[in-house]
């Protein structure tokens, strides 16, 4: 009895056919001896009847099914009476005459029910998850995340890229997060390492005259876990030789706008918006703002330097800032509304939240009386404030100011409703500082990578304040989530130097660490750059989830466990042995008490 | 200096056209104060031509490029003069005059020249891949690689299969190859596993109601290695619910015609043949026939049983068999040539090798004068014989007959000519025994593994004679390679039961092994079954090369070493405290050995 029809396909263009069904059984109601089963497969559900004027036997075997049973069925398709039409079902104008059955399988009860919106611990769902992709939401979000992927190629392939596979079993390399290992079996006291991301990869195949690169690539990263990381994950990884990069950052905004076109339907505006990362820190707080709404952070120094309030004077002495947001309409908060602030401003780093009320006219709270009216008037002119606005002073280093101002504006800007959760703002952050001075280590460190191409304008800046200098980096926001970023790279053998020298590595330092990389460069390397688009991320983005794990099939949890399959796992002794390895002695003594008790 | 135009494109179309080009130099020549170079990038090569009469300056910029040295020219493309077009070139009609240039960066002297056809230690190769891919052989290799991955794709995408990626991080089984494994810092003592194929998964998938699954996977063999394994490989993984054998097979002949049109335009004729394991095992002694020619293995124990040939009545007496070969034409072979296949058969466990020549109307050779005259011409009747034949006889047990003579059948074959290479002769092969008898464990094992499903005609076997049990597996044949395989898996609890019995598995033994899957078997699991394709050897098939490295960009040596990144390596001892591990004593000492060397 196999399928003709998906069952969430019938309509009444099928009525009079006999068709065969595959499916589960989603409900089962039996109503004065006449059955009726909710049948369900991946195209949706359909109403099928076991009644004793049509049925015979099948009504006695449709009988024992029971909640997710899998059946095969067959029988005609007929209107439903009008009074019976289920308008929200798709097949809801027709149910199916069920003459022959097979019951395929049995099951036993599931521990939750297949339905969306369901509201069980997510633990109990990962554990099932083999149930939990039953649901008509996670099959959606699989489907969307297929189709994605197949959006991305499409395009790129279009546009002469190719799609290669890089190793999963690569070298360690000592810079940025901590990688996973595989110990080799052939070479004792060797191992691999799992890729963070094909990088040095990709820069090898732009050497090689590939031009054009692109990979879905599982990545890994063996970091502290939160919400929203997962210890392997998914990058669209992009890498080009002789384009610009305003010609890749036009073609990846086209990319965008054909994959939100035709997964959701919407229509992005192009060009993107592009903001320098001086902007976005100065106006926003952040490297990934938000831009649905407004809500700038304001500069108050010039203004507040000199007033009475210690705090900001004492902090634009040591080199800090102080910073204003304007809350629209939250004047009229009670002392308590503003004074809960306090503990959320804290948690990113503040030591206190500064606020003026402008009520009746007046600007009210406590630090108003150490302004003179001078000052209150520069304040009044540069915020804008009004009748029943609020003003939110934040007062530290720029980091902490940003922060705290950053993650203010958005939860005022949610709480105030200007976020519009239907539209999709793409912006580019631009000219990231290409180095940061580590103040323990004493020297500047990348802040991209050490193949990052600083803008050629401030290259000069190397011999004087490497600070200065702007990398030709990018990365690409959308709604105040990074969706991808990346950067051009150098190629030329006397800016790498410069590069190297500024990191404070000597030429044997980079090639100790770089060494294969930095040969391969000296045999005529193609001006290239490149970008990664999270691939988990934006799929959340599409499909209006919060949480990664809502778009992978199989996640792990925060502390990097696969509940369904108990994954890690101990393993046995022979395997460790023929790696070459044993387990560390705490280890080996958890291990062992655990195998007692 | 951005590009306009790729090189190899040009044609007399873009006569006239000032264009800009970015590419490598592939050679130069100075022809009496005239440059040529052949510029390459990855569409192809065209030569631009430096002339005092209209490069001015480039001429003496152009003057310092060497081999692989990278330019961007700008120039007007002109028609060569008739005695100067280059017929081996799809751009040699024409040629660019250069007013522009500048040496994007200059290259070291490669250490192999870039051109097809070079024949270099691989190793050198392999160390210096990124070299290695310039050439056009390699670059037309990854992109038809590229293309038949989205052909696949494409594909499965319109039959409704769902592209959904399953963990690389996974839980180690017991059963089966070699593990790598990856040890877990967060869970002191335990590891993580690389999957050896997304099998669990993608049934898991299957209970889950994705109904078609397919992922292009990365797959991980710690394995020793021969010429054709790497440890990680691709594979197109597929799964599928409600579909018998038949339509699945079927879908699947439609996706090799579609393959092996779009790449290489090469027409496969559907059905493909269909050839039972016990015919493929008997016919061609192997279970991946090339069936690209005849010379089948012949059956001859009813005919020599009672000969004078000690060997062969011994032989079958012990229930081996004896088997024949007609070389065609090999009759004529010097005593020499003949002996000399001795040696290869016993490479696959021939003691000896028994021979007849058909030769001026009569049978000659060593063992002639055993048979009777009844007996030479049965041999003659059965085997066809004919002037100028050479029959090759080989008795031993069946494994031994059937590797040497389906050994010999390929050497011979291949040396008869009998061989047309471009010819694509695919198979099923079809009925895999589901259990083999393992005489050391004296128990059966799942020959594929222990969800396949048996022939319902024969699950009665399971209390009687289980070896006889046909399982519903089948590979993927083509010209000798095996290209995929797969099977219907086991959905009813009673059949899996069966089988586990026959394993000689307890319930608890089966639990433990297979929990998690055998758990969500038990609520509501699909008839389902599926395929993989082995990608890498479908690609050098579709590329005619002979090794599975050629096909992959970045691939490992026989020892699973990366010669161009070095990989694996020693790690930083901080490394492994994190991850709880140690190196085993030997390694340790080997490691610090290396070290103070």
């Amino acid at each position: 009895m196999l399928k003709t029809h998906n069952c969430g396909t019938l309509t009444k263009a099928n009525v009079g056919e006999t068709v065969t069904l595959n499916g589960w059984v989603q409900r089962r109601r039996d109503l004065g001896g006449v059955l009726f089963i909710d049948l369900r497969d991946r195209s949706g559900i359909v109403q099928i009847v076991f009644n004793p004027d049509f049925s015979g036997d099948a009504l006695k075997i449709g009988d024992r099914a029971r909640n997710e049973f899998v059946l095969a069925v067959s029988g005609k398709v007929v209107e439903r009476d009008a009074e019976t039409i289920n308008t929200n079902l798709p097949t809801g104008e027709v149910e199916v005459q069920i003459t022959e059955i097979e019951i395929l399988n049995a099951a036993k009860n599931p521990p939750f029910f297949i339905e969306d919106g369901i509201e069980i611990d997510e633990s109990l769902r990962l554990k099932y998850r083999y149930l939990d992709l039953r649901r008509p939401e996670m099959q959606k979000t699989l489907l969307l995340r297929s189709k994605a992927a197949k959006i991305f190629r499409d395009f790129l392939d279009e546009q002469g890229f190719i799609d290669v596979e890089t190793p999963i079993l690569t070298k360690s390399t000592p810079e940025g997060a901590r990688d996973y290992l595989v110990p080799s079996r052939v070479h004792p006291g060797e191992f691999f390492a799992l890729p963070q991301s094909p990088q040095i990869f990709k820069q090898l195949l732009m050497v090689g005259g590939i031009e054009r690169y692109y990979q879905i690539a599982r990545c890994f990263r063996d970091e502290d876990l939160r919400a929203d990381r997962q210890p392997e994950f998914t990058q669209v990884d992009i890498e080009t030789s002789f384009l610009s990069q305003d010609q890749l950052l036009g073609m990846m905004e086209q990319l965008m706008v054909r994959l939100f076109r035709e997964t959701i339907g919407v229509e992005i505006p192009t060009p993107f918006q592009r903001i320098t990362y001086a902007d976005a820190m100065g106006k926003y707080g952040s490297d990934k703002p938000d831009l649905r709404f407004g809500l700038e952070l304001i500069e108050m120094n010039d203004i507040v330097a000199n007033s009475g309030v210690k705090v900001f004077a004492s902090v634009i002495e040591k080199g800090g800032e102080v910073k204003c947001l304007n809350a629209k309409g939250c004047g009229t908060w009670s002392r308590k509304e503003i004074d809960d602030l306090g503990p959320f401003a804290a948690r990113y780093g503040a030591k206190g939240l500064a606020w003026i009320q402008v009520k009746d006219g007046e600007f009210k709270g406590p630090i108003v009386k150490f302004f003179n009216e001078e000052e209150i008037a520069a304040i009044k002119e540069r915020t804008g404030a009004e009748e029943g606005d609020l003003l939110l002073f934040s007062a530290d280093n720029k980091k902490v100011v940003a922060d705290v101002l950053g993650n203010l504006r958005l939860k005022i800007g949610r709480q105030l409703g200007l976020i519009n959760d239907n539209e999709y703002k793409f912006a580019w952050v631009v000219d990231f500082p290409l180095l940061g001075y580590d103040e323990e280590a004493k020297r500047y460190v990348a802040e991209h990578h050490p193949f990052t191409r600083p803008n050629e304008d401030d290259v000069h800046f190397f011999d004087t304040d490497p600070g200065q200098i702007r990398a030709q980096a990018y990365d690409i926001v959308l709604n105040g989530y990074e969706v991808g970023g990346g950067s051009m790279r150098i190629y030329k053998r006397d800016v790498q130097e410069k590069m190297f020298n500024a990191l404070g590595f000597t030429p044997e330092a980079a090639k100790e660490q770089f060494g294969f990389l930095l040969d391969a460069f000296e045999y005529g390397t193609p001006p290239h750059g490149g970008i990664a688009f999270g691939f988990d991320r934006l799929v959340m983005l599409l499909t209006g989830r919060t949480n990664l794990r809502e778009t992978i099939a199989f996640p792990k949890t925060a502390s990097a466990t696969d509940l369904l399959s108990d994954a890690p796992s101990p393993v046995d002794p022979s395997q460790l042995d023929q790696l070459h390895i044993k387990l560390a002695k705490k280890a080996a003594d958890d291990k062992n008490k655990a195998v007692i008790g």
